[in-house]
């Protein structure tokens, strides 16, 4: 039988991070392309503790059919720890407990975007995101990167020209795939933006808890008086991302619709790790569990920095961070950034190239992402080394 | 600000019998209203060993990110087991694990529906799939059922008569919510006419392993030979549904779209979860713990169905079942049934209307539907009894 899809997942294909997995999954290789938490960072005695106690306690609880709102005292307390340790959620806002962060990207698509509707995105901007909005059918409209965020002018004359604008996608901390942190000025002008356009806001913030270095900025969701923002959390980075667990905060009337809409598609969380996540938020030092986090991602950064400055600088630049997983590398034009990853590849070290990150990904892109969470700092080290080696060659000739 | 929502959520409204929750979390209230196992149904002793082993040994598998395709011995061993003891899966399939088997008819949905295509249905069917089809815009088109399943003359009839019809949605075994089972012979002459007028068939089996009366029958998906049933499957009655793991077995083509629609959906299901079910399935004797369920729902229904012969019976009919979780009880004409519902619950019994199963909810309906695996014995004996009065009281009138 010659099968007949529906018009939205005609122009899907797997991601292009997922082609170079192939690659990754050989031992052999040395894998830069991941963004997988580092194994140190999961607090592994605290949730077999608090596995073993639900199990043995209420193990109906954690077993049981659940709402589709999410597991009441973990939306409690995030609720009121997201508005005292960030100032995010106001009277009119509202929690919803998801299948990890990306459902909330989902969500907000399909219960926000017409097919052919407008979706503003950062240029370059986390391809799982990406890929969701195409899923509906959405047209991506990219606005380029400055090392402050995104640029602010080039957002208004996005504004004024494409008619239906849906909302603008942010990921304003330590962002994925360019490590950019939006300053507090522009997450200013953005929100003063959508409200005078009349758009809303889509703030992705899976990397805040994360830095390192400098000064925390608020999210836009602490502006945001007018109900225009919807946040979305994750506990993928802070305590484990196979659980499966984030969160959407925003104003009710929207997370309405978007729970109607999560009740067609998986009823509800699993269970178990939303009651995990709530334990160890509130029986455990949470606090101590970020602190530790940062100190192993500082170390791992400061040793991908330290040998891409050995080994890279001047030829390749990087993009500095203040936080997050992942370092922009620019390769010096005439070096042929495709053929580099590939070649790469070929010498073991896989590293992603950052045209798949691009809303169009054949506008021409001279950079790579490095992901410095997942490899061990022996990998590290040699995996850049061999990168370093290779754009040599490639410059030389 | 006022939100403008995209057209397929606009008519969207939480589930009828959500509604009806509400009341069912009134602790004086007897529900029969709900869906869930019994809680003595649950493996605790083995999900708790599991879970303690996994942690404790190999910590990192439960915790990390996964593929979007679902764990790799999990979908191994349901693929031999499925082909083995069921019948189902040929060459051509493939499995995809899912949060649920409510996440396959999302997929399914998604991956082959545009707005405005027909879904055949059967009339009542599962108010959860019917609601996820209407999510994408998708007209309903519902067939009668007979006590063999839907009527064969009027579903040829609907595959003439509609355009775009993308695919014919069945529960073939104890059906949510009218308990009937699919006979053999309607099963091949499904298969054949799905297969003659082109459409392929969804295929959702939750309760096939909850038969405690009566010979086995195999499922659609036995019979597909041309690659044109997607069969849904789930851990939810038979392990626990608070775990959210279902799966998926169809032809490698369509579960390739399904796939990277889940990858933008909740990028993989929760993995703890997964490897749980596959060392319940592969180091416990699974066949047992059927076993065990289906005298749990034995016991159940036959106290049920008892009480319905007691207190309900002849003026209220109900449909004979072999297996599930639900009863489908019919009230005499000129008894108002919304009305016999709503007097139900202000004595404090829960049940759920029949309209709420139709894929029009105002088209005439005598019908409510009981769950007798919720309850325990008392609360069944009793609520069936204050039904059985209220039916007598508003007969009499």
């Amino acid at each position: 039988m010659e099968y007949q899809f529906s018009n939205r997942v005609l122009s899907l294909k797997p991601s292009a991070i997922r082609e170079i997995f192939k690659y990754a999954s050989d031992p052999s290789v040395i894998s830069l392309s991941a963004g997988n938490p580092a194994p140190e960072a999961f607090p592994i005695k605290e949730v077999s503790e608090i596995s073993a106690r639900i199990l043995s306690e209420r193990p109906i609880d954690a077993l049981q059919y659940s709402i589709t709102e999410g597991y009441a005292p973990l939306r409690e307390h995030l609720s009121s720890y997201m508005k005292k340790t960030h100032g995010v959620g106001r009277d009119f806002d509202n929690i919803l407990i998801t299948s990890g962060a990306q459902q909330v990207m989902d969500l907000a698509t399909k219960s926000l975007c017409n097919e052919g509707d407008v979706v503003i995105c950062e240029a370059p901007s986390f391809i799982g995101s990406l890929n969701t909005f195409r899923s509906y059918n959405c047209r991506l409209r990219g606005i380029p990167m400055e090392s402050d965020g995104m640029d602010m002018t080039e957002l208004e004359k996005a504004l004024q020209e494409e008619a239906n604008v849906r909302f603008i996608y942010t990921i304003p901390n330590f962002q994925n795939p360019s490590g950019i942190t939006m300053s507090w000025e522009k997450r200013r002008q953005l929100y003063a933006l959508a409200k005078k356009y009349g758009v809303l806001i889509l703030e992705d913030n899976p990397y805040g808890d994360l830095r390192f270095y400098g000064e925390h900025i608020e999210a836009v969701k602490s502006l945001d008086e007018d109900g225009i923002v919807i946040y979305a959390g994750t506990f993928s980075k802070v305590i484990s991302p196979g659980m499966r667990v984030g969160y959407a905060i925003a104003p009710q009337e929207i997370l309405q619709k978007m729970i109607v809409c999560k009740q067609g598609e998986d009823v509800h969380t699993n269970i178990w790790s939303q009651i995990v996540c709530h334990e160890l938020m509130t029986k455990y030092d949470f606090d101590a569990q970020l602190k530790r986090l940062r100190e192993v991602y500082l170390k791992k950064s400061a040793i991908a920095t330290g040998a891409l400055d050995k080994y890279l600088a001047p030829m390749v630049t990087y993009q500095p961070i203040e936080g997050g997983l992942f370092l922009w590398c620019t390769l010096p034009d005439g070096v042929d950034m495709i053929d580099f990853c590939k070649q790469a590849v070929e010498r073991k070290v896989c590293v992603v190239p950052g045209n798949a990150f691009l809303t169009n990904e054949n506008d021409p892109c001279q950079s790579f992402r490095i992901n410095f969470s997942t490899p061990t700092d022996i990998q590290l080290l040699k995996g850049i080394q061999i990168l370093g080696e290779l754009a040599r060659e490639l410059i030389r000739n």
